[in-house]
Formats: C-alpha cells, structure tokens, sequence
C-alpha cells in the first residue's frame, strides 16, 4: 500500500481486517520489515489515541517514530498557491511536506477541516497536496472528510465481536454543543458500505451525509426503528453537510440511554472517542455492559499496525 | 510492584534504594525486562526532570517509551462524575485513562494540585482515578500531595553521600514569591520518617505541614537550632496547609546562606530543583562546596529505572 | 569532537564533509557508538528540520533521543547572574543545563538570538552557559549568531552537486517583512570562507554581515554581477548588523525571479528554509529546475550524523 486515505485504497478490505487480527496476537513478529525506518507522525490538530496508538504501531514493527506537533513546535503553514507570503504564514505546505518526506520512509497526517468553505474542505487540499509534496507513503491521521484509522479499527472490532455473520450496525446522530467535523461518520458508512452488514444512518433533519459516504445504507430519521434488535450502534455527532457546518438545537432527546437501549438488548455500543458524557451518550451506557468503547480504541493500535505493515512490505 | 504513589506502595524501602545504586553502577542489564513494554509518561503539567529522568530510565530498561503532554498535545480532561459534559472539557478521565491503559504496559502521571480546595487536593481525584481506570502498572511522576520519585531519587542520593551511619536530616522551609504545593516536602517526609536517619523539619509559625506526613519528625519553628551540624539540609518552600494554599510575606530570613551554613559545615545541601536562586536559596550556595542539588537530580533517573524495574518484574 | 558551534570547532572540514556524505550511502553502519547512549535535542525555540533530522541522525546512530521543548513543555529559564529570581522565570540556566547534562551524553541546543542587544546576541550568552553547565559535547543547533548544522549540510550539498572543482557560490540578501537574525548567513559565510570555493556576498547597503564572519568573501551591493554565471546561489534575508536588527524597505527588487536566474543557466539555487515564496524567493524557481532546497535539506541528516558520530567517537 502508498497510500491509505480512505477504503479506496484498500485493495483487500477482509484481508487488512484478518491482518490486524493477525497482529493483535503476534504484535512483535514484524520487526524486522520497520527495522531502520522512519515513520513521522505530523499532527495540525490535537490527538491522543491516534497519536498514541500509531505511535506504538510503529515501535512494534521496530520503526523509529518522530512526532511532530507542527501547530505547536513549528510554525504556521501556507497552503495556498500564488500567494505572496507576507502574512502570518512562514512555510509552504510544498516546502514543509517535501522536507519530511526526505526525512520519512512514511509519513501520518491529521489536518481538521475549516468547516466553513464546504468545497475547500472536501477536495481535501491539505491531505492532498502533503501526499503530493512529501513523495513518500501517507497515512491519513484524520482529514477533513475522513478519519481511516478510526474506521479500520471499528471494523476489526466488529469482525472481532460480532455474533452474528452479517451484523445489523447502526450509525446513530448525538447530540453536542459545537459544530464538529463530518469525518469519522463520512469514513464509518463508506467502510460499512463495503463490509459484510446490514448498515443504517439515522439522524435528525438537517443532519443527512454527503451521498458519496453513504450510497448502499439505509437512511432514517426515526433513531428507535433504526436501533431496534441491532448488533452494534455507533454513536456520533456530526455537523450538517448542508448548511455546511451548522448545528441545530432541539434534538437533545438523540442521546442514548439505558431505556432507549431496551429494543436493542444485545447491541454493543461503540464511539471513537472523545465523548461528552451525558450529552452525546450517557454515563450509564458507558460504564455499562454494552458498550465496547475502550476495547474499541484498543484496536486502533491493530489498525495501524497492519496499515504500516502493508506500506512497508512494498518500501 | 503494582503501583508507586507513596512510601506506602514500597514493601522494603532500603532493598528499593540498593536496587537503585546497583542500577546505577550497571544501567543496561535488564533490557530484556522492557523489551517491547510501553511506558506512557502523561503530563497535565510542565516538567524537566521527571520527564527527561523517567524516559532515560524507561530506555534504559529497553522499554518503548510515549510522551504525551496532554494539557497541550490533547484537550482538557473532565474529572467529575454526573456532570453533562456540556462545557469546556473535551474527554472524561474514565475515558482518557482507559484508552491510554490500552497502549500502555506502565503509566506515569504528573498532576499537580488546584490549592484551591485541600479535601479535594488531599483526597489525590486525578491521579487516584487514573490509577483506577487505565487498569495498568501506575507510577507517580507527581500528584497533588506527593512527588515519591523526588523522594526516593533524594534517599538515594543520602545514602550514596552520608559519612555517618545515621545522619541528621534536616528539611528547611525557604522563601518565595508564589504558592506552591506542598507535595514534595509532604513526601520527603514521610520517606524520611521511614528512613534510618535523625530528621528535623524547620518553617515559620504557619507553615506546619499534614501530621499525616511528619509523625516521627522533630518539629521546630527555629531553623538554626534544626540546621545545626546536619548532614543533609533540604531546602523547600511550601503553601500553608491551614489556611489551605495562603502564603504569607515576613520570612525572607529563612533563605539560607553562607553565613547561616557555619553552624553546619558538613551539611550537604538538597533541593528538588527548580530552584529561585536568591529567592529560595543563595547563588553562594547553590554554587559552592555543599550543594549536591545536581548530583541529586541526577539520581531521578535510577530511582524511575529501580521502580520500574520492580513494575516490570511482575507485569 | 566535543563542541560543534561554528567552523572553527572543526579540525579538517574536508574529512567532515566526506563523513557525511559516506554516511549518506551506508546510514546504518555506526549503530554500536550510539548503543545506549542519550541524545537531548533542547528547543528554546521552534523547529522544523532541525529537529527532525537530527532526530534521525540519532536514532540511525543508535541513541536515545530525548526531545524537550522547553519553552512549551517547560518553564522559562532565569539566564543572567546575580539577580534575585522574584520575577517570571522559574530556572536558572545553571541548574537547567547541569541537570540537563546528568540525563544526557550529548546535547544539542537550539536559542534563537533576541535581535534587540547586539552585545549580548553576539556573546552567544545562553548558548555558552549551556555548555558552560551541562559539562557534557553540545552541538549548536543554531544559536544567536551561527547555525553550523544548516552550513555542514550546505558544504554537503555543494560538495555532492557541483561540476567544478572550484565552483563560484554567491550569497545573496532577499526581501523580507521581519526583522531575521544573521545566523544563517553569518555560519554560511564563515564554512565557505574555509571552503575551496570563489565566495561572493551580495546584498544591499545597510546589510553588511559582521566582518568576523566574512574575511575572505567578495562583498558588493550589485546582485546582478554576483549571481553571473554561479554555480550556487544561496538567497537568505537578514535584517542588519548596524543599526542592529533593523530592516529597511524598498529592496523588494532583490528577489529573485527567473528573468534574473538567465545571467546564471547553471546556478542550483538553495535555501535553508523556511522560505517565503515570492517575498523571499519566487515560486517559479523554488518549483524549477534549478532549485535544490529540498535536497540540501535532506542533508541536514548527514551532517548531524557526521558530527554526532565524531562526538561518540571520543566520549
């Protein structure tokens, strides 16, 4: 693999599943593929299981890991061509994205939309032009429109503690106080859209997806039809697609708790944390028996692994 | 060894120091102990030695060890329970310290206190939850009422340094500007107090510190009667614990200098660094024959590797 | 080597430079010098190249690299003697690179020049307390006047890219809106000044270097006649040495275009980066054929390799 941006650069979707499987058993079998390389792990936004979880990917297939916190140990990025730069920017993105990648055998990049120029954010400029300039495989750290790692690892999980063949597997809405990015739901319906489930999105008015995410799911505004009986809910909030970026009031009653809960008894719940507690999923579903949100992020150390694993067996 | 909080966590004090000096003669003999373990070194407050000492420590044992600045590389962490996460923090504790047990075969947590609210403080919130929710080996790189790795890097560093068998240990309360905790004299303390030596604490009227923490000591408002021909004075300031946090002007005599110090010629003089030179403790001082406040910094490094070492042994 | 400031800390510059670029085609041969041995990488300052290729030039060496951001993971330090520590900085430097030196078996150092008092810029003050305390090799990784790291990588690269034996390297002043230290071009002018090449300085009136830095060079205000048939073309802005600091507008001419590059076919053009595109240097070289910043700061890795390797040689 060169690059790992979205499910489309999967050739493979079960098989990178399995490996990540595969490598939760036996993490330190690979050494010898990442022994001498170097994986920089670029972050223009704050993370920690990202961060901490490829960080660690890395060390176990023996790779030297370099992180940098450009926002916050370097300085800010011009991303825009034909500008001259006399404002507050000290570096072009072709400049600082060429430079590591002379540095890099790989290179992770998380980049947040704007969430204000809707065309900006979508055609992905940032991921894109580091992909272009740094000349070396790119992992996607979370993008603007997508967040990979995080679904590759709600995959494994699912194949990992599913009970059934083909799940029922419901991405549901929550609620939230601030406008937040479209990416982890976008990137879980286009994985789920791939894998063998049956997959629901269910969200208020307003809060429907880009159809590019979400062609094979089912669409519902109605949360209990869609949570009824299902084997794993994933709860999410996200902002609108259109007006790009808003939030709504008045769909408070979105969280999950406990009594909502009844009709789907032996779903697991899943989020990708962080989680506002009591405002985006209750504190009782939390600490209760259904949900499988720390395992989850577990598995994002799998993920990455075996992402960093197929990029260095074609170096 | 399970967890390093206090004195209390360690089952033979001086077996825990002699390990220590044994490590320092042989830094790298217990690579295969860490050997593809995690250490996660958190901060949600800044630090120098702590962090550059238990990394090294971490190396030394062989072990992958992850920083993580969380007050700047994350977001604002929740600590209470049955709030509506409806403001400014981003991830509740439950979730944080979890997701980082996933990552992590040890952890060590830096916290300092609010000096706010002393039950709050003294009940030690932050770290005790961590421990409880990462679910791993937990290792205090400073928490609101105690900094065991100072405490334990400065009995080391006595018994390295003492010319008598049993020397007289004085703690000495110094000047400065702002309140600070009252963690590293707390657990200098209660290590002293565990100690085989003579120990004396000296502070203005005001500053008495938690009886919880100084039951054996000599107590006295008179610095020179305590200082007079000590082995070893360690030099601190510290808030008053009642009222909780308030510092008081007046006391700019207890900084010592040369002339106060002929009443000790021998004394080898400690202090936890970072130090306000002129301000805490004389530049003459600092600078001259009796300081060993570098030599001890130094030490941290053996102290984290011993505790660690004991932490890997049973993981 | 025990100190690498400037040239001058350099016995034969020719041997380094040929180190460098061997360790260019065989990076990994020398792991056993740094096996076990610490590498601190201190930032008073932010940065990009630096930091990550040294970094790497560590870890191919097979050190233990120790990041710290002082300025963000830190406190501020106190840098002048015989001041009562009442104010806002919380360490002395005497403390902080002693205790720094404890943890480390080489340092590298990077603080950035204040820009207001010559004198004391020009006294390289912080940079040799630094070494002055932590006792153990520092290697400059760039401080109030030099950066040396930045001209070993661009001797590399003249060394590795030219035609002819004696090639003509031009320093030229660009444009810029802030007011830049001279280190760069000060480092640059003393390493070509050593070099066998034909050493010319370009630049406007009022941006005359410090003499110290330029003794062999040709100097002229007229870029046009410089740049004539060079073989390197090195663009850099610095704000003058008299009155210190300053910048002075109108020079926007100084810029370098393609139409100017047509009285020099050959000319590889470098910076150090980060450049400001068509302020500094316009887009359409940086993006041509003739521009090799990204090389020459992929060799940033074999020049701190070189010199690493010559301090673990001798340790």
């Amino acid at each position: 693999m060169k690059l790992f941006s979205s499910v489309n650069d999967v050739k493979d979707v079960p098989a990178l599943v399995a490996e990540a499987l595969q490598l939760k058993k036996d993490p330190f079998a690979f050494q010898h593929l990442g022994k001498n390389k170097t994986l920089s792990l670029v972050f223009l936004n704050p993370s920690l299981r990202t961060r901490m979880s490829t960080q660690k990917a890395g060390a176990n297939l023996g790779m030297n890991v370099i992180v940098l916190n450009i926002d916050k140990e370097g300085w800010a990025l011009e991303l825009r061509d034909g500008v001259i730069m006399n404002g507050t920017t000290v570096e072009h993105i072709r400049e600082a994205a060429g430079v590591m990648g002379e540095y890099s055998d790989i290179i992770g990049v998380r980049s947040f939309p704007g969430l204000k120029d809707r065309d900006e954010d979508y055609s992905e400029t940032i991921f894109n032009k580091f992909v272009e300039f740094c000349k070396v495989p790119v992992v996607s750290l979370e993008s603007a429109t997508r967040h990979p790692l995080q679904s590759l690892a709600d995959l494994v999980t699912i194949e990992e503690l599913k009970t059934v063949s083909r799940p029922k597997v419901v991405l549901t809405w929550a609620p939230h106080i601030k406008p937040l990015p479209q990416a982890v739901p976008n990137s879980f319906a286009e994985w789920m859209c791939k894998a063998d489930v049956d997959f629901t999105i269910a969200h208020p008015a307003g809060y429907g997806l880009c159809a590019d995410f979400t062609n094979s799911a089912i669409i519902t505004h109605n949360q209990d039809e869609a949570i009824k009986d299902a084997d794993f809910i994933y709860v999410k909030n996200w902002s609108a697609y259109e007006p790009y970026g808003a939030i709504t009031g008045g769909n408070e009653d979105w969280m999950l708790n406990n009594d909502k809960l009844k009709i789907a008894p032996k779903a697991k719940i899943m989020h990708c944390l962080p989680v506002r507690r009591d405002l985006e999923l209750s504190s009782e579903i939390l600490d209760g028996p259904q949900s499988v949100v720390i395992h989850e992020a577990g598995n994002r150390v799998w993920a990455a692994q075996a992402v960093l694993k197929q990029m260095l067996e074609v170096l």
